[in-house]
């Protein structure tokens, strides 16, 4: 079938694929877990993508979550875009905090939309099921050209829904816990297995972090991560895919001394302000909360009618437990970020400092290991690595350029010759 | 001459050169820069360095300035322990702005001066004069076994106070002007010629960053710069030396469409407390501002007794300009800082800002680029790349492990077989 040239999304205008092109998201991969894996050789792989092509950082968006940043990717834009600004935002009119993991949240098409509506063959596997409806929306599937799942329900693909039926097949495994390494592992066994079998024009691979808020970069439970990785990564790339490596955020210790670093913000705006006055919504708050406890460095505080919210601010500052503390439009336009899914005020916390809401709130008895956590400007530095070289872009790169990068900017071995 | 097997200085062990080691201060070498240099093919041996070899991030210290970062790389050790905070100190005893710039200043041997002791082979090269005799402290000369000279007085130097006299002949360059690539360039000249000349055990090749605060990554200005610096790093590396080059801090813009993003923080403190009962004290200050103005993102200020700094802190944080804003002990303790040489309060501002003194102490019409400096958390992050594999480390690093990088983990072509 004949295919344009190019496709335009979002206002940007992307080439159509002269080889298979995956975008690899490896979830809370702050840089020194690949710097160091690669320091200690475990990384043969990468290290010659490198090599032969490009080691760089950019930045992830504020929030540093994992469905603001995985949305942006797939987009292309920062969440002012594409209005998915955490997990979570509160509705002021039906006084409901709801959860954005449904599409209709989703303002945007992704980029895979748009070059399935021009007929491009496209594989996305998400290690968790809450990201593969927002990745997977616009897509239609049982046509041979779209496979779109998630590995936490490997066991459930259907044809009709997920293009695949037979993954643990494929892949030679079980169905793996959802706190587990395997878990990531299969997306990347997937992402293997479906690069021969039907070689994608775009393959989207999205990990969980499970590992990366377990272990700190150089140790070898990290290091078993990205060993796995690595294998995987050679096969794409010994079969000819343009791939780009990068991450939603990274990830960063949380604690102090092994005492995770909390400020229990909603408890101190109800002693300021009185209770009901305003609540805290934190945009990390998910099902799945034993590997953070919900505890992130980014929150956004709802006051109620007749608070003042530029004294609030002024107080939260004088914290000086904090990053940045601003009005929700000066920080939504410092960001990105869409302004009806934040409160009035936000708030960045520095270093080590996490929010939480109240004290009652969060569970850490499931917390075995030091906090490590993300969501401020602290994890905003993302890996872009790629195994081709590639041309001039716009500074600073985000994550959201890495299709851009592997379909405008990779330079193809006869460009370089 | 037998020689021990390792120097002990400053509480740290360091092995003996088993081939010339090359520690690089590239100064304000934020990462990108060479990272997009690289991508751009710009780098060959820096990349063939990093193929063989690592290529890490690490912390600077703050303030991230040159002083006490070329200070804590040449010592092994942060601030507290050398004392070197800054180019200025307020004395409260003599109410004097005194610069630290002469050696007394100094609390802590260099790793040079302690390997001199033991017969090493010693070579410091550095672009500015200002930190040559903060560099040389401890060194003694006459005895062709050592050389420290500044690429800015390299038609001065004598036999006697710098173990060599005929630099600008050596290297078949002509006196540079102070702002200029070629300061930095003599700098690399000379390291290249001394490797063959002398085959030092040691040598510190410390350039100056007008080009960086000049110039933003990925433009022709800067990648001029990288493809010099390349190109010496090619002869250091085929002469068998371990090099590990680092950089004493970061740099980022520090303007709004062009127009610099400063807090005139004095102004603000007279404004509250009335003239004469605050001292601001930027740590950047030196005799050369034309690159930066004396615009930094790190500032001291001393207060008159009786002021309540609990109370300025406040009114600090409140003005949201600020990345961090704590008392003098707090954040001596933070940073690894002496707390005699700092005030009664640390200001680190964020992004973009910058903090200056009086409106009118500052001469912004040398600036003829849009401001870029440094000082800040912004700038911490600095590369370390290094020709050799390493053992692991305790992480984070820092630049201040480059020696220990450098002779005690930098691993062998023997030892990696």
């Amino acid at each position: 079938m004949a295919h344009p040239k190019t496709i335009s999304v979002n206002g940007r205008d992307y080439r159509w694929p002269e080889a298979p092109t995956v975008v690899i998201c490896c979830d809370g991969s702050e840089p020194a877990y690949m710097e160091l894996a690669i320091a200690r050789g475990l990384m043969p792989n990468v290290e010659r993508m490198i090599a032969k092509g490009v080691d760089l950082r950019g930045q992830s968006v504020i929030p540093s979550f994992t469905n603001p940043n995985n949305l942006s990717i797939v987009t292309g834009q920062p969440p002012k875009v594409h209005g998915i600004s955490g997990n979570y935002f509160y509705d002021r009119a039906t006084k409901q905090e709801v959860m954005m993991n449904d599409a209709k949240y989703l303002r945007a098409p992704t980029i895979f939309e748009a070059f399935h509506k021009a007929g491009a063959k496209i594989a996305v596997v998400t290690a968790k099921d809450k990201l593969r409806a927002l990745l997977g929306n616009g897509l239609t599937f049982g046509n041979s050209k779209t496979v779109c799942f998630s590995s936490e329900r490997a066991d459930q693909c259907t044809l009709d829904k997920n293009g695949i039926d037979d993954v643990l097949q494929m892949v030679g495994m079980t169905l793996p816990e959802v706190y587990s390494l395997e878990l990531s592992e299969l997306v990347f066994a997937a992402g293997a297995k479906l690069m021969h079998r039907m070689r994608p024009d775009l393959m989207y691979l999205s990990t969980t972090d499970y590992i990366q808020h377990k272990y700190a970069p150089d140790t070898p439970g990290a290091n078993a991560f990205y060993i796995m990785m690595d294998r995987y990564i050679g096969e794409l790339d010994a079969a000819g895919a343009i791939i780009v490596l990068t991450a939603d955020h990274g990830m960063k210790d949380k604690h102090i001394n092994g005492a995770p670093d909390v400020v229990y913000l909603q408890d101190v705006l109800d002693g300021w302000l009185g209770a009901g006055k305003s609540r805290v919504i934190l945009p990390i708050t998910d099902p799945y909360v034993v590997h953070h406890g919900a505890l992130g460095s980014f929150a956004t505080v709802y006051l109620e009618d007749g608070v003042d919210a530029a004294a609030v601010i002024q107080r939260i500052a004088a914290l000086r437990l904090i990053q940045t503390v601003v009005s929700g439009a000066e920080g939504c336009a410092m960001f990105d970020l869409p302004e009806d899914r934040l409160g009035d005020i936000i708030v960045v916390s520095r270093d080590t400092k996490v929010i939480g809401t109240s004290h009652s709130r969060h569970d850490l008895a499931a917390l075995k290991e030091p906090l490590r956590s993300h969501g401020g400007i602290t994890e905003q530095t993302i890996p872009i690595i790629v195994n081709r070289r590639v041309s001039t872009m716009q500074q600073p790169l985000h994550n959201y350029d890495a299709f851009a990068i592997g379909l405008n900017h990779a330079v193809s071995a006869a460009e370089a010759a």
